[in-house]
């Protein structure tokens, strides 16, 4: 055998001990932990398909819809990012995409390999598309879709939807929403606000494990998922076969992640126990704490005060500080990760999470006590 | 809001104890339970990456490979097939696909919708392809890959792959391999075989549970990634992307689904603890007491002796037995549950799994009493 298996090389598993502040993975509740040590069932087993049932009803109430088509992807938020773009686009179809951070840059980019003609609309990190761009854009020809990340983890911003929703539909053409940071951590009314396909994470605000992506699309979507011309490109995340297996056929198509969604169901029912609007006072509670004892260290806010993410926030550290090696130290002598900046962030700005379970006034003093000393 | 959170509607999880003997998900260990429920780090932190190695290294002692990308996507093990295929496949690339069952016209499927020219050797349903005909197609024409299911799950039955790794390389093609139900259950030796890629899946012989695939490139694979002339059609599973996160540079691409990483470090550490040939042997032992009881009992194995899988028994009921009541009963009274034939099979054979912690004699014994007293 050219790589022999020497057990002894491998101990015990044993991670250390951190406090999560970082742009996700959130902390996790105990329940979610002890949760995910169930024994497995099946994934045609008639218990286990009624907690499909129980998830679907469950992400409907986070996501505030009615739409039927309500599951969560096999895979992370990137997953799910792709299925719709893949989905909803046809080779040649037009997707005008608003770009304000990197996972606006990667909507692009996914959305060119799965055919599409991109078109974009630009703004300065940190900011976030004015209902007038969209609706200039619009004023050009209408797109089959158009695309905006609600909370973009690059820089914390939050994109306002309802009005532009309301241009797309004006205009004809599908809404489509990135969530994957604003899911269960801030306002998101999907059907209120004309959003017609939309995909969120679970390592965020509703702080499972990173793995599934939560999906919704509206009748319109469905609609237009049927008048494809081409199959989806994609066999893995392909929407009609998925849908067949989570709706009342129950027909096999991959063998469901369970333990993930033994996971997101008690992530859900401790958000439901919660209950949303006070989830999203609670994430502005934290936020405003943070913001105080930064701000009295020296940090910076990148984004302007109105559209500040309250779960992520972006801040420019203190003039003079080495970033890289002040986020070592938090992470080697007080457990506690915050986030690197990506891409026109890297070196310069820290993303900090205060999400889901990671969002509490002891997460924020233990941080803001750290940096005290840190930077003393 | 449309649909309002109602906590009080979802019990506690409660999930019934099941004997899991249909074709996966298999059994888990209660190590590897207990290593799910573990608190999570982030998937930049440096003892998560030192984990990631430690994966890879214990993936290519099971795979029997020294391929330096080796690595677990991020999916079950149709996301494996998918990436495998969307990778090595361009728009017209010719791919030659051995059909015995579901899965090899699953790959057939992806392989088309990744704009592959698919040309196809079909066999019976139970039967293997033998090299004689991959022979004879590679004389009309080399294609771009040679692919074959290893074990193939809706059938039961074993496909013998050295020499037809063989006649793959001499014709210059890339050799394929789903090894989704084989992995860690019976024979398979990437480096030697010479096979080019291959996807594994979790829930079967290694026994953690669903939501991840390990692959493996070899060099060869990875050259022809490098001659593509457009982006791999998928951003989710472009194996470039995928090598940068999991290689040297530790690039960021998606959020790594780290609590499944942790089960599969525990499964692998299991598999290494009791060695490749013990477990293989511990297989067929147990395959043996199955096939001897259930002959007893009027049940019919569907695969000839020589290509029997161990770790897979598709079985034909004695005559004039309802599958369906029975199995239900199996179910419901027993906790024991077994798979339904698929597509050609469906209504006329079972799926008996004795796979990784599910394969022991007390499973045997319990499935051959509990069928003798439903018999009677």
């Amino acid at each position: 055998m050219s790589a022999p298996l020497q057990p002894q090389q491998f101990a015990d598993l044993s991670m250390p001990r951190r406090w999560l502040m970082g742009p996700g993975p959130s902390e996790v509740h105990p329940r979610v932990l002890r949760a995910m040590a169930t024994p497995l069932v099946g994934h045609l087993d008639p218990d286990f398909l009624t907690l499909l049932s129980e998830i679907q009803m469950l992400l409907r109430g986070v996501m505030r819809t009615r739409n039927a088509f309500t599951l969560p992807i096999s895979g992370t938020g990137s997953a799910g990012m792709e299925a719709c773009l893949v989905n909803l686009i046809e080779p040649g179809d037009e997707i005008l995409i608003g770009v304000a951070g990197v996972f606006g840059e990667r909507m692009c980019e996914a959305a060119r390999r799965a055919g599409g003609v991109v078109r974009r609309i630009d703004v300065p990190w940190g900011r976030v598309i004015e209902p007038d761009q969209v609706a200039d854009e619009l004023r050009r020809g209408a797109p089959k879709i158009v695309a905006l990340v609600h909370a973009e983890t690059s820089t914390g911003a939050l994109q306002p939807l309802p009005e532009i929703g309301s241009l797309a539909r004006e205009a004809g053409a599908l809404f489509l929403v990135d969530a994957v940071t604003s899911l269960a951590g801030v306002d998101l009314r999907v059907d209120e606000w004309g959003i017609d396909a939309v995909y969120g994470g679970t390592q965020k605000c509703l702080s499972a494990p990173p793995g599934l992506s939560p999906v919704s699309l509206s009748p319109r979507a469905c609609e237009a998922l049927q008048r494809r011309k081409t199959p989806c490109p994609s066999w893995y995340l392909d929407f009609s076969l998925l849908g067949a297996y989570w709706g009342q056929e129950r027909l096999y198509h991959h063998t469901a992640p369970i333990t993930m969604l033994y996971a997101l169901r008690e992530a859900l029912r401790l958000v439901a126990e919660e209950g949303l609007e006070a989830r999203f006072e609670r994430h502005r509670r934290h936020h405003r704490m943070l913001l105080q004892g930064l701000t009295r260290l020296g940090f910076d806010f990148v984004v302007e005060e109105a559209h500040r993410l309250p779960q992520l926030n972006a801040v420019r550290l203190p003039a003079g500080r080495d970033e890289a090696t002040l986020r070592r130290r938090l992470l080697e002598d007080y457990g506690i990760e915050v986030g690197a900046g990506l891409g026109a962030f890297k070196g310069k700005v820290w993303r900090i999470g205060l999400m889901g379970e990671s969002s509490t006034p002891n997460h924020v003093h233990a941080l803001l006590g750290a940096l005290s000393q840190l930077l003393d």
